[in-house]
């Protein structure tokens, strides 16, 4: 009952599909259904409305604060690189483009592509919802939706924290493996007060694949290192 | 006399005089006064406790949303290129460091470095005085302080907004009456999905100086022509 007294908020047909979809997704029937409308429209799709690139942009904000809280919690002894790193691989493009599918956010995502559609339009797409629904319900009810329906469920956030966080040891034995040349080449050294920042490519077969930058040497190997692996393994 | 009382919660001297620090530069008494502390001790001076790099990370996050959320709402009709753009320049590392500096942070910083301190230093543990506050008081109230407190009083948003965002066109012109030459290099293109991600580079006198990605080549431009102008004109 209280359930035809929700749908019933919504005017339209179309209006009440998406609803029970973000019901099925998140756990709520939105307030502001125009806000998942534009969350879920990709700019090819976007003639009278508003795309969801501006959703994107808050939504990744807010995913990336949500996991680096969750990660603070969970990994009291971890210092700041270690949090860094399994922040970055937790929300990789590829992690995140993985999630939106098995969430199913490619069969509402609204988009008129010919051809082949990017899996990255699922990711971005998934950032604006997280974004919607912040503006929706704000950040504690966000936060929570987030941790239980997104991360807790869909991530595998032990095994991403357990994984051998060694990237640069796995990128060698890799290259080694596969007979390719690797090189680890400081691209740039750049002084930011008395803190130095370096950036550190990963070169294979003389070409430059991935780069990163930190200020300390070894950490920006490693996220240079955990960025490759990311292209080679995928 | 609510005064007295709420300072007579701490309990050593020292802990007072951070409280009441607190107190005036943000406003209100922490409840959980060894957060501050932490956050405001840097590793050099860490030896017993904690340093204040994890507060760091936290709070590096959660400016960045609070900012994100910030200009989401005053620049309704901007893409997410120029927020991208302004958030950038509200956050940078030059923009945190003078901002920490102008809130005294400089004065209540632990260090135990000789010599000249880096003003990177302050910026750091203002982000980390953020991580502090949320964990303190959660995300509505810190993201009312931080508006309120930080953003408005201080740092001249109007400005920066309406300041001339077109960074390459200011290089060029700073480049040409100051008889450097200039090129904007491409370094590197990668394919993320149907996407591409652009990184520029920013090449006065032969020597790339700053370097910015993008899934837009103008954008990265803009962005490393913004990071050159910060550099050069501090």
């Amino acid at each position: 009952m209280l359930k035809i007294l929700q749908i019933n908020r919504y005017k339209t047909s179309s209006e009440k599909k998406l609803a029970q979809s973000i019901k099925n997704l998140l756990g709520f029937y939105p307030k502001n259904i125009a806000l998942f409308q534009q969350a879920l429209t990709h700019s090819s799709a976007a003639k009278h409305t508003k795309s969801n690139e501006r959703l994107e942009f808050l939504g990744d904000s807010i995913l990336g604060t949500i996991v680096a809280e969750y990660l603070f919690g969970i990994l009291p002894n971890k210092d700041e690189g270690i949090l860094t790193q399994v922040r970055s691989r937790m929300v990789s493009r590829n992690q995140l483009n993985k999630l939106a599918v098995k969430l199913g956010i490619d069969k509402i995502l609204r988009t008129d592509i010919k051809g082949n559609i990017s899996y990255t339009l699922y990711g971005d797409a998934l950032e604006a919802v997280i974004g919607a629904t912040y503006l929706d319900l704000g950040y504690i009810k966000t936060k929570k939706i987030v941790l239980e329906k997104i991360i807790k469920q869909h991530l595998e956030v032990h095994s991403i924290i357990n994984e051998d966080t060694d990237y640069k040891s796995r990128l060698i034995n890799y290259c080694q493996k596969n007979k390719t040349s690797l090189q680890f080449v400081l691209l740039n050294e750049t002084a930011d007060g008395a803190k130095k920042i370096y950036r550190i490519g990963v070169e294979l077969n003389s070409k430059i694949i991935t780069e990163a930058e930190n200020a300390s040497k070894r950490a920006a190997e490693q996220l240079a290192a955990m960025a490759a692996l990311e292209k080679l393994e995928n």
